[in-house]
């Protein structure tokens, strides 16, 4: 699986040749996609039964730090087909059958998988205006009806939108509005893409509005019985919350290598005052690449354990607040020459700013870390509702 | 003369709602600077007696901040004319004689600034690729022609270049590589831009490229004598360094002001979090935005001095840092929703990081003012080269 | 006026030298008690007509930096008796008839300050143990007796007690609990002095505990009417906010002396890292210095107004917080042989980082000011109690 | 080995119950030594087949952290004695080969292990006053004389100076001054302590001055060859570097804790300042000790490799750096009570301030990673000599 973390690394040259381009212009990054079907990285986290590569968590993290390194946009898409796949994996048969799920379900949970280790890869439709990610206030509908499930509404930053081959949709239920289903919606008609993403950072994700007015296939409903997604959503955190946090790493050890870069090619690293910016920089995201890594471990060792949640938080936290403060060193240390568009560090400078920012923001994260530190329960003590 | 600043506040909201656009296309705000033209701002350093508002360094300082808070592109190139208008207008007639200058050098002094109070602005063609803004490493020559001087050379980050009536431009003699002299070239035949300005920040200063080959008028040798350019930036740190810095604290508040408009118009004001973020940037943008005063001041009763000097450099290290600290600090507040380009907050984060990118960076501001702390000469014993 | 500051500045070498022997041993500086004495700062607040300095504000607040710069712990006990001849000055006879005070009352008021201005000083005994500096919750009583006001209760936090010629003390009446007064306790019997104090810094100010079972004459009721306390304490926030922040300015600027002059015996001025720590170090506290001049201009211009107050709170966040950075930053800068006791720069770093903990915190101020940022009412919106 | 960890873990509460009194005293913490002599810990570095742990530098990093958690200044004075021990432990049969050592070097050796192990511990006596820790400029002399070597100078900083049973000295031949060689030093007659030791924080080490005239027996010359000094210091960065980074880790995450249990205590801990201030605090230190544990597994399996070496400096630099920044935000989440002396927290911001400030300062390591991430050799080319 280290094999793994080897192909990204040879990938991420050539998405950090592409990414000037996307960035300028906001598109989706469908040559870094093909590199990833063909490198068959899209069944990374597929079970190797179902023929993907079986990896942990703490390879995946891995992995996204280093296709991150090359385009942070990238690996963000990637995250959610990620997500997606992994916590359909991590689906075990008991867990299954504790949860209810019929036998079916399993069935059509290994045929989602294995068209991912095939080549399809899934996005994540999720957030609405208004509602953000918050299950509890979502307007979509869905209704059974012949031959499947019928879904209504609209859904925002749905990154990759136009280009999956599938979306990870929560809808309510329009007979029992207290019913949260998730849906895994074959891209096709139906759906249609409102180009509303234009961003300071990550441009070319993509992340734009998806109108929903489809029927979905009897078998899309994730485990096969209504009103799983919030139970999901509870034993999942790391995939809410840190999946984010290994991008950021990559994005920020980018900038500092293109700091020293532009620096080296300037012949600007005798002065001192460039030297102490790179130094800390490097020690801070060293130090960020290991909490997540850490936290990753113990995502695999003890998923949902109260200790592996703060090492989740503390990383989501570590991750996003390094990314923005070394990419605003590094680009300072640069100088004005690197904040010309088309530069690696300009557009990282912008990318780097925005992994505080997804939810949960890095003040959220302190907040909940400390109420842990006092020995509070922080998933319900906390101020403000965080989903 | 607290009717300029009134004044430009008056026109900061109309800069505001064409900042966007601006910004997107990298245009330049045609439109701010015809407002400014008509408020008669372009006559704010101009003596009374010539036909101005008779400004103090002061009171420009304020009136520089109140435009940034409209457009702070718009009041970066306007600081460029202020310079250019502010150091012609203190050219005492006690100090050219000091400098040897003929008394036709000051009727020709006199006649650049009445142009610029009946309406007309310039711009500053001084730095080079390669040089910086250092007069040490010009390329730009120039020799005595019949009916003018012959200037032929190429000039980087010049700001509003395409649109000034007038550009002030550094030049080495060709007879005498030792000599710099400094001329006020009329826009026209001979003047080419080159339009490579397409930056994080400050999109719309139109700071291109502009490539000369042209004969300016004998009279438009400024001083009258060869080799004064020196001279005068010796004389004058505080144009070089400080206006900047007004410029800034305006920008930093702007981003205060719309974060708080975002804020309320979506009921977060009560989240903690928030609340100790805007207040922390208030007190450091009210802090910063005192210290520009203050060096202003000080420029106006004893420039030059060494202590008036040091209020010079630290406005200039505590504004860039302040705006963007702050504009970071309140982005974040403000969330993922900010972000969106439109949004002014987001041009605000990009715009304020250029602050402390501006020679004298930040480091190199550090390091004067400790040289200073130290009891030291910063304009001697600095490890690096500054201009 | 301005001379009162020579004078500060003329005594703050004398109070640095002792500064270290009264920091070891936890002593109170009666020795620079004395000479404040005799220079005639104790009539610093006191109006010109009852033989005083009749500074204003302003001026306070400029001798209080300069003599802070030699102790600050001198500098904040000063500060309490400022604090109480400035409020007991500051009631103008318009302000008396409004607040209902009686003829003899002015006439005891005036007799303080002219004692004050004979070289008698006051101290506070405000707070309590479990209430803080909360008038809503003290639990020291009163109650009319022959000849007076019989006082029974006990203070915390009493600066200089044991040393001051009277003692403001707030106290609620035995009759009626929602009743809280003010008196001027003179010293002597039934006021015991508990050796309570020990602190990281700002370890001479002698803050210690105040037992009083004392009678007060009839005239030490302030005002003259039972039940003015808290009305005093709303009018004049800046004597419990601001003048904290000129200590601690002085304070900060004692570091930065300090550290230069030991890293210019040792001639590590050369290096870079110390010189960038030094200058950011001189750029912050320049601009806190200036921040708390304009609170206390505005104090004098416009105390109460809502603008004067966002002025003060800026001052008590940014003198806080900028000492405590600037003393761990240019302790760094010296290095080890600075945190040898005895060394000026090991007390500083100490007291230093006391500013931002005196109540309002920097936490608290920030909230304060972030509330007002957003258009709110600090005074009423805030989150916890601030008294 | 785990076991040594969970001693540590054990003895920390006791070491914490009697931290206040040797701080407020500045008495040595011989008591706490007792402890760890009974425990088995002064062998914990030494092999086991020479009666030790043979703990790796991982386990012992683990051990240094727990063992702070109770009291910084014990954990920095067996750091010294883990240093001798593990440099001592560390020289195989081909290394002492290779270095030349007489095989009657390597028994002495073993003598001197095996002393540990049965409860001996050693002290260091290298810095000397002007000199630093520069071996290059040392002024203690040593000569051969019949019974050993004669060795006459004075060091300072001499942790734990009069209470171990031996000095590692480092000393300069009087016969030929290129050649430095260090000796094991008995206690007792010959050795003067002079207490010097007087400091901000870390107060019980007794980092006194160690004044010696004294005759070593001839087999405590280290190696067994004179000139060994130097290659040795350089063989091991680690020990010079990265123990104390173990040290204040632990020292912040008892500041943590002490703050948390302060809060809890007065139920503060529903305020979000506070909860922030904890949060940020939790991770940091979480991040710093997971670069601590790295640096020294990384010392284990490769020592002095450029990357081991790169994660040692990360390490001195962000635990110095964290432990200082956390103590001084936990103290004010805390508030002014816990500012009183003889609070855990009071203490603990003292001690947290010296991390940064042991050699290499945190701007020395910030400069060495630099250059290592400019690509350039941190050993040869930084500004300043280090040792």
């Amino acid at each position: 699986m280290m094999q793994a973390v080897q192909v990204a690394r040879r990938l991420a040259p050539r998405f950090a040749a592409r990414a000037a381009d996307h960035d300028r212009e906001g598109t989706f990054p469908a040559d870094d996609f093909r590199d990833l079907r063909e490198a068959g990285l899209f069944g990374l986290m597929v079970p190797r039964e179902l023929g993907g590569l079986g990896a942990t968590f703490g390879e995946y993290a891995a992995v996204a730090t280093e296709l991150a390194r090359g385009n942070g946009a990238t690996a963000l898409v990637f995250n959610m087909h990620a997500s997606v796949t992994g916590a359909l994996g991590a689906v075990t048969e008991e867990l299954a059958e504790a949860l209810g799920m019929p036998n079916e379900a399993l069935a059509a949970r290994d045929r989602l998988l294995r068209a991912a280790a095939d080549g399809s890869w899934y996005a994540v439709a999720m957030s609405e205006r208004g509602a953000g990610a918050r299950l509890s206030r979502l307007s979509t509908v869905y209704e059974p009806v012949d031959g499947g499930w019928r879904i209504k509404g609209s859904k925002t930053f749905c990154s990759g939108a136009g280009h999956a081959d599938g979306y990870l949709v929560a809808a309510r239920s329009a007979g029992d509005p207290s019913v949260v289903s998730q849906f895994l919606v074959p891209a096709g008609d139906g759906l249609a893409v409102e180009e509303t993403w234009d961003s300071l950072g990550m441009r070319s994700t993509s992340s734009h509005d998806l109108h929903l007015d489809v029927t979905a296939p009897a078998d899309r409903l994730l485990g096969g019985v209504e009103g799983l997604a919030l139970v999901v959503a509870q034993l999942m955190p790391h995939w809410l919350v840190a999946s984010y946090a290994a991008v950021y790493v990559g994005v920020a050890r980018a900038a500092i290598d293109a700091a020293a870069e532009h620096l080296n090619a300037r012949d600007l690293g005798g002065l001192p005052a460039v030297r102490a910016r790179l130094g800390r920089a490097d020690a801070a995201v060293a130090a960020a690449d290991l909490v997540v890594a850490e936290a990753a471990r113990r995502v695999d060792e003890a998923p949902g354990d109260a200790e592996t949640n703060r090492w989740v938080w503390r990383a989501k936290l570590l991750a996003g607040t390094t990314a923005a403060d070394v990419a605003a060193s590094v680009l300072e240390a640069a100088g004005t020459a690197a904040t010309r568009r088309g530069h690696p560090l300009e557009r990282l400078y912008r990318d780097a700013r925005c992994g505080s920012l997804h939810p949960a923001t890095s003040d959220v994260c302190a907040d909940w870390l400390g109420i842990a530190v006092l020995g509070g329960d922080p998933d319900r003590d906390g101020s403000a509702p965080r989903w």
